[in-house]
């Protein structure tokens, strides 16, 4: 189980997240690509770190909005998206390859992400432009129980998925996240770590009616921006080594 | 003797330059990279048509100043300008290696041009980011009387260096252009293709004192913003295939 | 019967729009604030030929959006549409001022106004936050069949409208106007000035299924992007001032 | 003496500055206006806060730059600027007037600060641009050895000047600060405190090479980045509120 993180959230004088603390512990990188968030030097500087701690670099791609950090919709154009995409996507590659290293896979980010679990016309776009892309990558996707059926239309693609699960938030019966305004949306420790024993040893999350319900996940998502953050990476870690090991 | 051109210079609603009538009769493409002009459909369509015409492709990146068509001097330090070069490069890159095909060469856009060949300091930047590239690509410059010390300069970072001239542009003594401010700066059409012939038969131009000055130029810049320049476009490139089949 | 027009849509170095052909006839001219097109020199002279033609001036501002022209719909929150909206019409109010006019209106631009002719929360919003500016600005919609029910709306926020209708687009049953996409929701030359004649004279459009449709509009929205734009405001505003006159 | 501190320069969803610590303890806050920082949220916000707190309000106008947080020169031409400055002064006035408060003086940010006290023609065209505001404003600029002069040419335009001085700054003996780069150049608190007791009570300051330097300040210029930066404001706050009441 590979724990993945979005980082390089920074911008010109604007830092966000506590990226050298997070990096060490952590298998995989989403790294913002200058349309939500991270600048070009932000970009080089984020490379250079998860080289330094052998981190998988991922590009974490999203709508052109910095003022609302990708978190808001828009209604793009099928080829506005895919050209968008791959703008963002070739932009990270080619640095990383110039560092000496590479990217491995894209993960959406924001509203784009919501939009692609949630539609899957802009799903079969996104599936289309990392499929399109030259080399190739693997597209990270929410692990629900609707899986079976998004490896099958990636597939189509010649794409191969990697999916993730959550650990401090709470699903539905249909393996998507509660609304964060959902009071009890988001675990507080204890929780989260039992969800990700729970996905650890049984691949399976609890819902929010009680259900048990199976997720197959390749990654746990989770959070770097503050200290409290970096504490529960570092549990999760842990907890994930210790499984490992046994 | 090869033409070189700005394309794809429209952006999102604001059409630019007449790119699809240019392009059959040039031989590279220095393509607008999203920070001056260009945005990730226009590259794209730009991408396919420079492939469709068997046109060789640039990245032609610039400062980050949309507004400014990239035409004002910006202060940047040597670590931003590095960073945003190789993101833009990149972004091309992948871009057209997705579209089946390559980027050969780099050539920076306006104020960054201008300020490359003006300060030392920034065209070692310049040439350093372009030769940390993972790829080799060539490095465009104005063709002056320092050809012998940019070469050297070039070869120090393991770089080669394309030279170009310009048809329609009046050089001072010392190679450089003079400032299009100064009356008799642009040539009209005779004057215009005496040049281009100066400089394909005895590799010299006639410089603003009348001064004769040597110049080894690879490539001429010819401009497709309007009818007019398409129009100059056709007649050089008649004079360099009727020189070249001589 | 006043003539609407969009201007001011060139940016940087582009162009767009015949605004210096159009602007002696019409009566409003509706100029874009910098976030879908626009920037502060366009915005300078678009107010000085409104000024010079005696055009009134109002403010045409959308979602932050440029690469899109402000044609993709974005789900900001009430509070950020609020305070784009209001930063908008500021700009391009205090620059009015200062060059010796003002703005009287304002007419929400692209995606935006279509958002806000389809959803009360958000043509609540967007009339709450002009309504909130320091002087009282008319708000511009759609005329529809629910003029009425806008127009108590608007009294609610003490704010008062301006209803434009189309000179060149087919009406459906409820005074919204056909999509683009849909064949023959784009008027022809003589449909288009029948249309005119018949809001000039009856109130009323024919819609698409043939039904009669009354329509109270204070502005007929007309388009000058290019020269056939440009003849079809001087027949409109010749039929006009034929009206008026008689 | 007046205190005056940068403030709204968060950005989206980047947090910078303290200022709900920082405005109980300022008489003056200079707010960004979207092109260096500052969003139209963030500036309703800082509005508010500093009504609430009774503090005045000026525009802190920049280059367009937001990835550079306007720290860079760019070469604008007069007009452009003009009409970026009256852009942004409008702006954050017409959201102040609607919000029931108002601006009350300009402050250029960061490299435009400093190419208008370098440049007199960048300062010209700056004084024109306030001074063409529909409302008088003032304008801030560094109490320098030139203050006479400066006085004059402001006058010229019937604009009115505000002088700031720095308290954590070291001089040289024109009244420029010496750059960050020089060792020195950033006092220490004892130094700051020393130096803020000189100007209010003797109206000097000492340079770096011991000279006394009268400079007839109206204002002070604090800083609110951290928690040292607010300690230091608390500070002078104190000595200042001392000095008036005795």
């Amino acid at each position: 189980m590979l724990l993945n993180c979005d980082l390089g959230e920074s911008f010109g004088s604007w830092c966000m997240g506590m990226d050298a603390d997070v990096m060490p512990h952590i298998d995989l990188a989403n790294v913002a690509c200058g349309f939500h968030a991270g600048d070009p030097i932000v970009m080089s500087q984020t490379i250079a770190l998860a080289r330094e701690h052998g981190v998988r670099l991922g590009a974490h791609p999203a709508y052109p909005d910095l003022v609302g950090f990708g978190r808001r919709s828009m209604r793009m154009s099928a080829e506005e998206l895919r050209s968008s995409l791959l703008y963002q996507i070739a932009a990270l590659d080619g640095m990383a390859a110039s560092a000496g290293t590479a990217i491995g896979y894209v993960k959406p980010h924001g509203a784009l992400y919501n939009d692609m679990m949630a539609d899957s016309a802009i799903r079969e776009t996104v599936m289309a432009a990392v499929a399109s892309f030259h080399r190739p990558l693997k597209l990270m996707l929410l692990a629900t129980s609707e899986q079976a059926h998004h490896r099958e239309a990636a597939a189509a693609h010649g794409l191969e998925l990697l999916f993730e699960a959550f650990a401090d938030r709470c699903y539905d019966d249909t393996g998507h996240l509660l609304s964060r305004r959902v009071p009890g949306a988001v675990h507080g420790r204890e929780r989260m770590l039992q969800q990700v024993a729970d996905l650890l040893e049984n691949g399976c999350v609890t819902t929010d009616t009680g259900k048990r319900l199976s997720l197959s996940a390749d990654t746990l998502c989770v959070h770097g921006d503050n200290l409290e953050g970096v504490a529960a990476i570092r549990e999760i870690r842990a907890l994930v080594d210790r499984r490992a090991a046994s």
